[in-house]
């Protein structure tokens, strides 16, 4: 049950860099830009009803606390909910950034309706979030939906070890989704400043930005094959700003291969649409779920 | 809700080859195995209150079809459950083996209690089920769980296809866990009869054999990592022959990847166990259920 489900307004923002220095540093410039965007819309932390706080996880979002994450600084085992609360004075409520998406895209965007639906993000990581009979998958300790750390490849070569000539990930392993598809990881492989730099250049016809963008593709392609496999969705809904600029080498290659390669019957029942959000389906699904939270609502994602 | 989690008595079996011919010859032969498994124990089928029939999949349990399966002779959309079902006399309930052994292992099993679990088999095939909240994940069409399909290697190489020095896979598709590390595939690839002759090979130091046991076991070690992080279940029950003969090739390297590669949060709430119930444990998954679905029960399966 959800109240409205109408997009909601945003009245004002704030957008900075993500601090380089310090867990604390991060903490007290999101309070910051908080603040700021109270200011810019006129209001108190009285009139906020609740606030709702997107991060990569993977993390609890039932204590507001980040386990650990490879893209922020410091941000080990850290209590986010309370410390942006506490600065800020309102409540806030947590959430992975994957799934506050796939809350947004579940009842406002692509997956309306739909009760078997898998979210993935390729953006400057790749994530997921999973939902089946109409509840997200949450897990045992609340991290489940790490897709894109699904490791999709090994050296196949006996006398090497298994990561060796694999593309290690931020997270640690070797072989992830992420650390094939990812923005930021093909933008590093290729020695450029942006994911668009490596698409380009493979247009150009440049052989090593080729291969990198085949690979990716490679590892996106096992990745939907496996999710139809596994989970047997009626969704995949594919958001980030890399599928956004670059569908043809993200939802084709994952239609294509499902095709091919997945079993009949879940390959006949699946579908892979883009997000219908865009960028801003974090805020999105943040302010949703921190309306839903708030009023004691939004079981079905808890 | 289950009526008693005590282990259904095995009061008479009757053990067979699978026909090689057609889907009509193996239908015929489980039918009459079904016979005279009834007359062994002196039951006519009006004392038969409900029968259970575990098949691979993908299958459809509400339906009784079972849509495809590449390791049985004309199985394509073969309606099993009505077909035994009339051809003995009673009332048929089909799952597929992984679902079925899952619900044993939950019920009477290795994950007794276990509201987020995921349940794997190495054995001829390799395939899978999983729990969430407590209940099966069936999926848009019930074809939910195929893990062994789940894709775990490409060709690196962009100038070749993705599928080319990588194991094909029986299901028509390539880099499957299945490919690696199922028994069938392990002793075709080596060129033996059955999967222990490589272990066994492997053991006494021949290169080719350990080759492939490396293999397999970077396969299931990707497997145990992408379930880990992907669904955060509190156990992985890992059962089938091959996992009861070789553990150390089959639970230690699982266990070791997710200690070495999982996120630390899912890593921590995960415990990679063996399955309880050994060879029987399909058709003790197939008495509960006929059980439990012939009494109106068993919802969280369903």
């Amino acid at each position: 049950m959800v109240e409205s489900d109408a997009v909601p307004k945003i009245v004002a923002r704030d957008e900075r860099r993500t601090p380089q220095t310090s867990g604390d540093a991060v903490i007290d410039e999101v309070v910051a830009s908080g603040r700021d965007v109270m200011r810019k819309a006129r209001v108190t932390p009285a009139d906020v009803g609740a606030a709702g706080c997107s991060a990569p996880g993977p993390l609890d979002h039932m204590t507001g606390v980040v386990s650990q994450t490879q893209n922020i600084v410091g941000f080990t085992n850290m209590p986010i909910a309370a410390r942006v609360g506490d600065g800020l004075g309102v409540k806030v409520f947590l959430d992975r950034d994957t799934c506050m998406a796939a809350i947004a895209e579940s009842l406002i965007g692509a997956a309306k309706g739909a009760k078997d639906f898998v979210y993935i993000t390729v953006s400057t990581g790749v994530g997921g979030a999973i939902v089946t009979r109409g509840r997200l998958v949450r897990g045992a300790s609340n991290t489940a939906g790490e897709l894109g750390h699904w490791p999709v490849n090994f050296q196949l070569d006996a006398s090497r070890d298994a990561g060796d000539d694999i593309p290690r990930c931020k997270c640690g392993s070797f072989g992830c989704v992420e650390a094939f598809a990812a923005g930021a990881n093909l933008a590093e492989q290729f020695g450029a400043q942006r994911a668009g730099d490596v698409y380009d250049a493979a247009a150009r016809g440049d052989t090593r930005a080729r291969a990198l963008v085949t690979r990716a593709e490679r590892a996106l392609a096992n990745l939907a094959v496996g999710i139809t496999n596994a989970l047997n969705p009626s969704l995949i809904v594919v958001g980030g700003s890399i599928t956004e600029h670059q569908p043809a080498h993200v939802l084709d290659p994952m239609r294509a291969a499902i095709a091919q390669r997945a079993f009949r019957a879940p390959a006949a029942a699946v579908r892979v649409v883009p997000a219908a959000l865009g960028a801003d389906v974090g805020m999105h699904g943040a302010v949703l779920e921190a309306r839903e939270r708030a009023s004691g609502r939004g079981d079905w994602f808890l």
